[in-house]
């Protein structure tokens, strides 16, 4: 089993923030498809500034006021918007094209781990987010492999997304390789 | 077969470029593997400066004539070692233990597609500058499976790099999964 404070976790995290910073920035609107402590959303607060926007999902209430607490403290609370909905019904908040979706799986650190996200729900809405995201937009997702039915959900979403048409996207996908233990992965969407 | 001027490429040169600005800078020494036509030499002779240090390698006459041509023509030659040898041998010219070192493996664009890099050699010059590397430095290695023997040098090469110990190597792996006709692969080392 993959521990979430290992070393290959904060290397997925770090190269998911900088894909970000390459594409958005002051005012962009952003999506942090997946709450958990808070920790994208306030990093996505921070980078679109009090003139950007962040809608910011989770299913678990314990997430959202994590998140709530965590980007209060950080005087970042202002511009997102918390929704406490699963993030397949995200299309119903959203009311601009996002310059970046960012979404990182498996469940909440130190919750309930049977309350997870799940390869069906994910590619339903990876699907969203891929025909929802502006021209020149990022879609990141960090998998954790070695959780209970990361495989899995890795291999369904890997199995749509590297199909995505090459003309109108570009799939990236970066992985640990001398980890032991499945380290997380990543993929990287650019809609073009 | 893939060629050489896709997107992918330009992908691949990108991201291993980015990857040494991360690392290398100003005043640093550092190492191309495989001339070329000089563009990854040129990067990294205008990315450490007049007080840094190129150590440039190509078996081909016409590609260090052509890295030299390059270089001249943007005022960065001062700076460059140009060596007419394999890169097997980069440990006799090396005085220093270098921060970055780039490998873009294959055949001369536009030369004999016979003269090329190979799974045996290509291996033994990775131990080389696994082992003389700097700590912190990198490696970035840029592959072709699309070409002849391409695949088997991608698979000799990740297989070594895949098994260096996680205490001391960091080995990343970056493929472009929606693309077909093999585009290149990437495999990044950090050394820490």
């Amino acid at each position: 089993m993959y521990r979430d404070t290992g070393e290959g976790f904060r290397n997925a995290v770090n190269i998911s923030h900088k894909a970000v910073e390459q594409v958005a920035g002051k005012g962009d609107i952003v999506v942090d498809a997946t709450c958990g402590r808070g920790k994208d959303t306030l990093f996505l607060a921070q980078l679109v500034g009090r003139n950007g926007k962040v809608y910011a999902f989770d299913i678990q209430e314990s997430a959202i006021e994590s998140t709530r607490l965590l980007l209060a403290k950080n005087g970042a609370a202002e511009q997102v918007v918390l929704i406490k909905d699963d993030h397949i019904n995200m299309a119903e908040y959203l009311k601009e094209r996002p310059k970046a979706c960012m979404f990182n799986l498996g469940y909440l650190p130190g919750g309930n781990h049977c309350i997870k996200t799940e390869a069906c729900t994910t590619l339903e809405a990876l699907k969203i987010v891929v025909d929802v995201l502006a021209i020149g937009g990022i879609i990141t997702v960090v998998f954790y492999p070695g959780h209970p039915g990361g495989t899995e959900e890795l291999e369904t979403a890997r199995n749509y997304l590297s199909g995505l048409p090459q003309q109108a996207f570009e799939v990236t996908e970066i992985r640990f390789i001398n980890q032991v233990n499945n380290p997380p992965q990543i993929i990287i969407v650019r809609k073009k």
